[in-house]
């Protein structure tokens, strides 16, 4: 399998953590594609993913899989320990509940912030992610609060339950942890306030596929040199 | 279980095709929230799903799904056939892939469209989905093109499989099917140049789990009054 991605970006991390759960890490080549220059913006890529967006999962047939959560369903399910996406129909209806929600609500979110009220990734990939429309500043303010709204809600959720969707580490707990991890590097602290959030990710941090995101554990040098 | 939803409106639409795909729909309490009057954005509604949208699912412990597709992966998982969310990892993970297009691309592009650029479903509910900004309806009509273009990656994709995750019907169909239905109402007709997706529209909207949506073929009154 190949996965297309970009180390030390949100989405291709969720599947990091997937891999290095399942323990597949090793059974996957990985192919670095140029976010920054906008090599996802035009063919090849667009033919891989024709949303243009990372990551996307090649298998051995050529079928290629998109968006992080369907990579997740086909990863988790090849085999056995540990399930990421639930066993039973109550667990996996919760999780997808959970997991939709952390997308929606936080790391999507942050997305919009990000490619909208910020300078983003630069000026060759704003040219496709947001070119000039008169509220584009403003939308993104407001998805920049909603984001913030979403940490609170989630605080709430992890004052009750010891992860995201209930008493074991799931696949919601890895699409908010890329959501945090987006919004840190976006500039979106999590409010000091959040404790219950605060600790959860604490923890989950140091989960070792986590701490090592399948073998990748720094930024590379073209993030850090744009501030990250 | 008892469905909290709305007739006539397309996520809940989702769940009334699961629920008769499945032979469920008759194991099912109907609770009918009145959305026009906005009362899914008070208590106790929000208690059950704190986004305040429908459809939500209450199980028999009390329990609350919410979330189309989580609800779906739950109803599925419940017993055999149809499979609707597929059996294999590579089922799984297509037609997870092709819900999620469906659902960003169309549905969701849909509705922002729709509560933003049009007056939505009247006042009392736009207080609450998008108070005055100055972008807003300049955003709405971005994402109704936007809900247009993903139209027409689904007419290619139909182009060349029978269903929209493959060769069978699954939650990738019923989504992109509640996106085209809440576009027609919305006046986002299907652009006629897009033969292969009029033609699947037709075939799918034979199906006795979508003619009948469980139960309920008319839009409720309240709807047509609205122009619907
Ligand atoms: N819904 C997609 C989102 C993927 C996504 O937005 N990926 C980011 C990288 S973290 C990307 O490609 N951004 C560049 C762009 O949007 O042009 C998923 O779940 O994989
Ligand atoms: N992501 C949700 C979307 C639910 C949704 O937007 N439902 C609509 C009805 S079709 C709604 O509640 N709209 C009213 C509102 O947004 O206030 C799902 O998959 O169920």
């Amino acid at each position: 399998m190949k996965l297309y991605e970009r180390p030390g970006f949100p989405n291709p991390a969720r599947i990091r953590i997937v891999l290095a759960e399942k323990k597949l890490d090793q059974d996957i080549e990985y192919v670095n594609v140029d976010l920054i220059g906008a090599e996802h913006k035009a063919l090849p890529y667009l033919s891989r993913n024709p949303l243009g967006v990372l990551p996307a999962l090649e298998l051995d047939d050529g079928t290629v899989l998109a968006e992080s959560t369907a990579i997740t369903e086909y990863l988790d399910n090849l085999d056995g320990n540990p399930v990421l996406t639930g066993r039973t129909a109550r667990e996996k209806g919760m999780i997808h509940m959970m997991q939709r929600r952390a997308e929606s609500e936080v790391l999507d979110a942050v997305g919009h912030y990000f490619h909208h009220a910020t300078g983003g990734l630069g000026p060759v990939l704003q040219a496709f992610k947001s070119p000039d429309w008169a509220g584009r500043k403003e939308w993104g303010e407001r998805e920049g609060r909603r984001a913030l709204a979403g940490m609170r809600y989630f605080d709430e959720v992890l004052g009750r339950t010891s992860f995201v969707a209930g008493p074991t580490f799931s696949m919601a707990d890895i699409t908010l942890l890329a959501g945090l991890w987006f919004a840190g590097a976006a500039g979106l602290a999590v409010p000091e306030d959040l404790a219950a959030l605060k600790a959860w990710q604490g923890r989950v941090s140091e989960l070792p596929s986590v701490k090592h995101r399948g073998g990748q554990d720094f930024l590379p040098e073209d993030l850090k040199r744009m501030g990250f």
